[in-house]
C-alpha cells in the first residue's frame, strides 16, 4: 500500500453513509441463488453414510449392493480420494476408522433422492466399536482412550515417546508472573468450562459439481472462501488448482464455519466417479454432527493485583479440544486472552486436544470467547474484592497506543479505552437496575487479518464502473465495497456494481474470515481505483493532447492542471469511457496484495439481565456494545455486525452447546434441540461504533465481524454474578445450572 | 503493443503445435453447458408471438386472455421496451408494424411450455396488411411497396425528398475506370445473384434472463459476444451497463450469426414483469425466419484487361438488401470485391436496400463472398476469353506488399501469390479431370480485424495459469490462448486454463467476429504474460535480494543475470508462485486494448465437380484451399476453419437459399427443406497453410475464420462453367438452375 497516500482524518463524500446494500432486494424477494440453487443437466444427487459410532475400526465396506440399485451412478469411500490424504481429507471421508459421531464413511450419487437414499442403507460398513472420549479434560487424562495412534505432543519437551489426546502444547508470556504475583495484594484464581457451540448459520452446507474424464472440473458452492476451496479440493483430489473452477454462490450464514471444505471433495470425487455433475445438500443435522462446531474448552485463569487495582501478573491453563483433529486453536486463546491489558507479567499455556467429535471450524473470532469468560469473569470478581468499578479497573489497565502485547506486537492507535469511555458515558451504564436484575461488563480482543488479496475494477462505456472482487460477502462487504470504489473514483454509489468473482476470473484471495474483508478488499479496491484514475488522468490527456502529468482527478472528473489549468473543460469519468475505444481501448485498474496493516480490535460490553429465581430462566433485559471499528464505512452494516456477534454471544452463554450421550453420540443434533436465540428473545442491542481510524489502512478502517462475540459470555456471567450472588463458571449458563448455583448458594 | 518484441520469423515451442482443445472432451461428451442447458429456481418459460404477415400495420394488441390464464406471469410488447427504441430493438419487438414474416409482435411467459404456448395463442393482434417486397432488385424499382416511411437514402446527392426503400448508397474508387477501360482490349461485363443464406448454426439462440426489482440483472446466453449483449440489452432496457452481468454459455455455432440479440431483451423484459427467471429457446423455425441470414445480391461487374492479361478497369454495381432495416453490408461487398488485385482503375457502388426479411446478421466475411462470386466469375470469364491459365491471370494482377487498395490501405506484406503458388505447386492442379467434371479457381479476400479487447493472467500457487479472456471461443481459441501464454511463459500447454469471463469479471471485449480473436486476444495474453513475467522476475529478485533489473526471464524461470548471473539457481515459475504470499501477494498480469494492426488474409480455392447431366446433381469431388493464416498458432484449429468455410461456402453455391412465397413468408425454414452440406455430401477438404506472418501481431498471427467462405462460390460456379460449358450466375447453382441452363445451352 502506498502509505504516502494515507491522510486521516478525511472528508468522505460515499464512505461513512447508510447506502442500501446491493444485494439486499434480491435476498428478500427470493432471487439471490444459495447453495442448493443451482441445477445442472443430468445432475446426480449425492448423499453420504456418516458413523453410528464415536470411534470405531473400519473393517470393511462393501458397497455391492449400493452400486447394484438401479439409478445409483457411483459410490465413493476413502479409497477415492487420491490426493494429499491429510487431516482435511480424513474429516471429508474416514479413513481406517471412524473418528466421531457422523464422520463420512462412504457416499452415493444416484439419479434421484429417493435412489440415493435406498442405496446408503445397503451399504455394509463392519465397524469395530472402540472406546471413545469426548470430554477435553477426560481426554487428556492418563488411561483415556488414544484417538490417534500417531498423534505425538508437539512442543513439549523432552519429546513423549508415546502418542495421546494431546496434540500440542503452546506458550505466550513475557515478563515474570512468579514475581508478579509475588507483588500481588490480591490474586484470584478461577477455573471455567465452556461447551461447543455451532455457528447456527441457517443455510446448510451444498454445493454442485461437475468433473470432466479430463480433470476440468467446476464446483459451486456455498463458502467463506471459493479459492481455499479450489486449493484444498485440487489438492485432495489430484488435480491442478487451474482445472477447477469455483463459483460462489450467494452465502445464508457462515461465521467462520464455511472456512473449510466438508461435502465439496466429496461431490467432486462421485461426479468423477459417475462422469456426471453432483448435488450434495447437508440436512441440518448432518450440520451439526458432521461441520465444524467451537472448540470446547477448560480453562484455568489467575490474576494477581494491587490493592488500587494495578493488575501485577496474570496466568491462564487453556485446554481446547476442536475434534479428532489437530488444531483445537488454544493458542488464539492464550494470545488473546489478556491482551486488552497492559500488564507487565503474563503467562499463558495452551493445550490442544483431540477427541471423539468433529473437527472444529472457525466460529467469529475463534478461540478467543472462551477466553475472554475467564480472565474477564476473573477480572470481575477482582473487582468485587476490591469494591472498584469494573469499567474503573479495566481503564486502569486498559492497553494503550504503544503497549506491547504478550503474543509479540507493540499496538499503534488503539481503541480500547475510548470503548470503555463510550460504555461509560452511555445512559445504559448510568441506569438503575430492577429487582432480581444485574449488570455485567466485559471486554473483548481480536486480531484482525490482512491477507491475500486481489481486485479489479473495469470501468464501462456508459460510467458505470464493475469491480470484481474474490471474498464472498457475508455481511455486507459488497456495499462498502462500492461505497469505497465510488468514494475513490468520485462517482456516485449506485454507479458501482461489486460481484464476487469465480477463481478463474480473478488472483488467489484468501478466505473471508478474520475480520479481514473490509479492510484488504477495501484496500485492494482503493488501490485499483487508484491505478484505473491514473489511467482516465492519461486518456484525458490524450482527449485534449497534453501530458498526463499535467492532469489531475477531483471529483470524478480530470481536470486539467498546472500550465493548463483552466484551459480545458473538465472532462468527466462518463465521458472518458465513451471515447476510450478511440484513445487505446479499455480503461481498468488492477491491484494484487498480501495485505498486511489490519488494525487490532477491542469491544466493551454491558449486559443487563434478569433472573427467575423460580425457573432459572435468565432473560437479558438490555445490551450495549461498543467497539472500535475504525472508520464505519457503512455504519448500519458494523452495527448489524456487532449486534450478530453479541446476540450469537449471548446464545453461547445462556443456552447453546453441544449434548454428547454416553455412547459418544450428539444428542441435540437440530435447533429444536440446539437453541439459539430467536428474535423475541433479545432485546434491541445498542451498537456504539468508536471510529478510532486504522493507520494502516487508507480510509482508517478495521475489521469488526468477529471482536462483538469476544465479550458476551463474560458480560452475561458478570452480570449473573451481580443478580444471583453466586458466579457460574461453566457455559451454557443454562436454567438447571442457574437452579443448582442457587440451590448452592443457599446451602 | 510493444512493437520492439515483435521479432519474426522466431521459433516456437508449444505455438504451431496440434494441442488438444481444452473444451473437446466436454463437447464430445455432453458436459459442455449451451444456451438451453441453464435453469434457475423460479424459471419460467418464454415464447414470442411471431407476424405470420411479411408487412402488416399492427392496430392493436389485445393481451388480457393470454394474461388471465393460469400460469401466465408476464406479457410484453413494444410497449415494453423503454430504452433506446432504435433498429435493433425493433427488429427484436416490433413498434407499430410487422416488418416481416417472423417478426416478434409479443411474448410470455409462463410457468410450462404448454400454458406459455396456450397464452400465445389467446393474443389478439389485429393487423392490417400491407403490400410486402421481398427481392432486392423490385425493392429498388419506382413504385414498390415503401416499407419504411422515415427512409430517405443516403449518401446521395441531392437528398431525396422522398423515402424509399434504399438506405444508402457508399463508393470505392480510384484512378479512373473510364480511361482504364478505354485502355482495356477486353471487356468482360456480367450480372450475378446470389439468395440470402443462413449460418445454419446447429443451436439454436436460448437465454436465460433474471431481473431484480432494482435493476440488477443476470442473463446467461448463447451469443459471440456477451460484452456487447450486455451493453445493447441494457440500452434497449433503460439499465446501466454496470447492472446486467452477462455469461456466455458454450456456442454450438455462430459463424457471425450470434453478434446481435433477438431474444435476449425480450427475455429481461419478460423477467423485469415477471419478477422471475425467464428462459427463451428458440426453435429452428424460429431461428430461420427471426434471426440474421445474408443480405441477398443483385451485382454487375465489368473487367476490363490487356491482351496479355492485365486488368486495366474494374467497375461493380452492388445491391443488396438486409431486410427491414438500414445496413445491407453492400459497402463492405464494394470494398471486398477487387482487393485481391493490383488494379489503377476501380470504381464499386454500393446500394443497401431494405425489403420485408429479417434483418441480416454478419456471416463469416460478411457481403463478400457474393462480391467474389461476380469478380471471379467475370475473371474466369476473362481468363477463357483470352486464353490464359485462371492462376497465370490472377498471379499476373495479384496485389502484393505496398500495393493500394481501392478502399484505401497500402498492404504490407500479404500472402496472395504465395497462396497463388501453393495451389499451382499442387498436385490438385496437375491431375487431370475425368468426365463431365470441371475445375475452378477463385480468390478470396477479408479484412480481419482487431478491437477492443481485455485479457488477465493470474498465476497460482502450483503453478498452474489461469487466463481469462472475454471472447467466446466459437472455434478453439481457447486451445490458441492456452498455446500463446503457454509459450510466452515458457510453462506447458497443460499448465494454463483458459476461462471465458462473464461481463462483470473482465473489461469490455468486441465479439468475437471479424477473424479478430486469435489476433486480439492473443496479442492481449501475450502482453497480459509479459507483465506477469515482469512481475515473476521481480518476485524472483526479492527472493534473491537482487536487483529486479538483474533478473531474465528464460524457459519459464527467473535467472539470474548481469553482474548475478549464475550466482543463484534459477527459479521456476511454480517455485516463485509458491513463494508469492510471502514476496507480496497474487501474481497476475493483464492488458487492455484497442488492438491494431490485424493482418488482411487471402484465399486461393480450387474446386472439381462432376455434373449428372440427367438430374443436374452436382458433387464435388476435389478441393483445395490456401490461406495466409500468419502463423499458424494451431494448425488443426486453422485447417478445420478453412474447411468449415469451404463447407459452407459450397453449400451457399449450390443448394442453400432462402425460399419466400408470393405471400411474402418463407417457405424453407427448416433443414429439411434449407439444405446444408452435410459430411457425405463432401470430399475431404485439402488445406494448404501459407505462413506469412503477419507483421503488426508478436507472433505473426492473422485473422483464419472468414476468408475461406469467400472464394467457394466462384470457385463452384467457374468448375461448374468448366463442366457444363456454360456459366451459371445466380445462386444457388441447384440441379434445376443446372437443368435449365444445359437446356439453353443446347437450343
Amino acid at each position: 500500500m502506498d502509505q504516502s497516500q494515507t491522510t486521516l482524518p478525511r472528508r468522505f463524500k460515499v464512505v461513512g453513509q447508510r447506502k442500501r446494500r446491493p444485494d439486499g432486494i434480491d435476498k428478500v424477494t427470493g432471487r439471490a441463488r444459495f447453495g442448493a440453487d443451482m441445477t445442472m443437466p443430468g445432475m446426480l444427487w449425492g448423499l453420504v453414510l456418516r458413523s453410528p459410532h464415536a470411534h470405531a475400526r473400519i473393517r470393511s465396506i462393501d458397497s455391492s449392493k449400493a452400486e447394484a440399485l438401479p439409478g445409483v451412478k457411483a459410490v465413493v469411500t476413502g479409497a477415492d480420494f487420491n490426493g494429499e490424504r491429510n487431516d482435511v481429507s480424513i474429516n471429508c471421508m474416514a479413513g481406517d476408522k471412524a473418528l466421531y459421531d457422523g464422520h463420512a464413511v462412504a457416499a452415493v450419487a444416484a439419479t434421484s433422492r429417493q435412489a440415493a437414499r435406498q442405496a446408503l442403507k445397503l451399504i455394509e460398513v463392519d465397524y469395530e466399536v472402540l472406546p471413545h472420549v469426548t470430554d477435553v479434560d477426560a481426554a487428556m487424562k492418563p488411561g483415556a482412550p488414544v484417538i490417534r495412534e500417531d498423534l505425538i505432543t508437539a512442543g513439549v519437551e523432552p519429546v513423549p515417546t508415546k502418542p495421546s489426546n494431546v496434540a500440542a502444547r503452546h506458550e505466550i508470556g513475557k515478563g515474570d508472573v512468579e514475581k508478579g504475583f509475588a507483588e500481588a495484594d490480591l490474586i484470584v484464581e478461577q477455573s471455567f468450562r465452556t461447551e461447543a457451540t455451532h455457528q447456527g448459520y441457517i443455510e446448510p452446507h451444498a454445493c454442485v459439481a461437475s468433473v470432466s474424464p479430463d480433470g476440468s472440473a467446476e464446483l459451486w458452492v456455498c463458502t467463506q472462501g471459493h479459492f481455499m476451496v479450489r486449493n484444498v479440493c485440487a489438492a485432495l483430489l489430484g488435480l491442478d488448482s487451474a482445472q477447477l473452477r469455483v463459483t460462489a454462490s450467494e452465502i445464508g450464514g457462515g461465521f467462520g464455519g464455511k472456512t473449510t471444505v466438508f461435502v465439496e471433495p466429496v461431490a467432486l470425487a462421485l461426479s468423477r466417479k459417475a462422469n456426471r455433475p453432483v448435488k450434495i445438500q447437508m440436512t441440518r443435522s448432518e450440520v451439526f454432527r458432521a461441520t465444524g462446531p467451537t472448540a470446547s474448552s477448560s480453562i484455568d485463569c489467575k490474576i494477581g493485583l494491587t490493592k488500587d487495582g494495578r493488575i501485577t501478573a496474570a496466568q491462564a491453563e487453556l485446554r481446547y479440544q476442536g475434534g479428532a483433529f489437530k488444531g483445537a486453536g488454544a493458542d488464539f486463546g492464550a494470545m488473546a486472552i489478556f491482551t486488552p491489558y497492559d500488564i507487565e507479567n503474563v503467562k499463558a499455556v495452551a493445550w490442544d486436544v483431540v477427541t471423539n467429535r468433529p473437527k472444529l471450524a472457525a466460529y467469529r473470532a475463534p478461540g478467543a470467547p472462551m477466553a475472554a469468560f475467564a480472565a474477564e469473569s476473573t477480572l470481575d470478581e477482582a473487582a468485587r474484592r476490591l469494591g472498584m468499578d469494573p469499567l474503573e479497573l479495566r481503564l486502569k489497565n486498559a492497553a494503550r497506543e504503544g503497549t506491547k502485547a504478550a503474543y509479540g506486537p507493540t499496538f499503534p492507535r488503539i481503541g480500547l479505552a475510548s470503548c470503555l469511555e463510550a460504555i461509560g458515558n452511555s445512559a445504559h451504564y448510568r441506569t438503575p437496575l430492577g429487582p432480581n436484575q444485574g449488570r455485567g461488563l466485559a471486554c473483548g480482543f481480536w486480531f484482525n487479518f490482512g491477507g491475500e488479496t486481489c481486485t479489479t475494477i473495469n470501468v464501462n462505456k456508459d460510467g458505470t464502473v464493475g469491480l470484481s472482487v474474490g471474498t464472498p460477502d457475508i455481511g455486507g462487504s459488497r456495499a462498502s465495497m462500492c461505497a469505497m470504489a465510488a468514494e475513490e473514483l468520485g462517482i456516485p454509489y449506485e454507479k458501482v456494481r461489486t460481484v464476487i468473482a469465480d477463481t478463474a476470473s480473478l488472483g488467489y484471495n484468501d478466505v473471508t474470515d478474520g475480520s479481514r474483508v473490509t479492510f484488504s478488499s477495501g484496500l485492494c479496491t482503493i488501490q485499483a481505483a487508484r491505478q484505473a484514475i491514473q489511467r482516465l488522468c492519461q486518456r484525458a490527456a490524450l482527449m485534449w493532447g497534453i501530458d498526463a502529468e499535467a492532469v489531475v482527478w477531483e471529483d470524478g472528473h480530470a481536470k486539467p492542471a498546472g500550465p493548463n489549468a483552466g484551459k480545458f473543460e473538465p472532462l468527466s469519468l462518463a465521458e472518458i469511457a465513451a471515447a476510450s475505444a478511440n484513445t487505446g481501448g479499455p480503461i481498468a485498474g488492477h491491484h494484487e496484495v498480501n495485505a498486511e496493516g489490519a488494525g487490532v480490535s477491542f469491544g466493551v460490553h454491558l449486559c443487563d439481565l434478569e433472573v427467575d429465581r423460580e425457573t432459572g430462566s435468565v432473560r437479558v433485559v438490555r445490551y450495549t456494545a461498543a467497539q472500535d471499528a475504525g472508520k464505519a464505512v457503512n455504519p448500519d452494516y458494523v452495527e448489524g455486525q456487532m449486534q450478530g456477534g453479541s446476540a450469537q454471544g449471548i446464545g453461547w452463554a445462556l443456552n447453546e452447546g453441544y449434548v454428547y450421550g454416553d455412547d459418544g453420540r450428539l444428542q441435540n443434533a437440530g435447533f429444536l434441540d440446539y437453541r439459539i436465540p430467536v428474535a423475541s428473545d433479545l432485546p434491541m442491542i445498542d451498537a456504539l461504533i468508536v471510529e478510532e481510524p486504522n493507520p494502516g489502512h487508507p480510509y482508517g478502517v478495521r475489521g469488526v465481524g468477529e471482536t462483538s462475540i469476544v465479550p458476551p459470555l463474560a458480560a452475561v456471567g458478570n452480570a449473573l454474578r451481580d443478580a444471583l450472588g453466586v458466579r457460574l463458571t461453566e457455559t451454557p449458563m443454562a436454567p438447571p445450572r442457574v437452579l443448582a448455583a442457587l440451590a448452592a448458594a443457599a446451602e
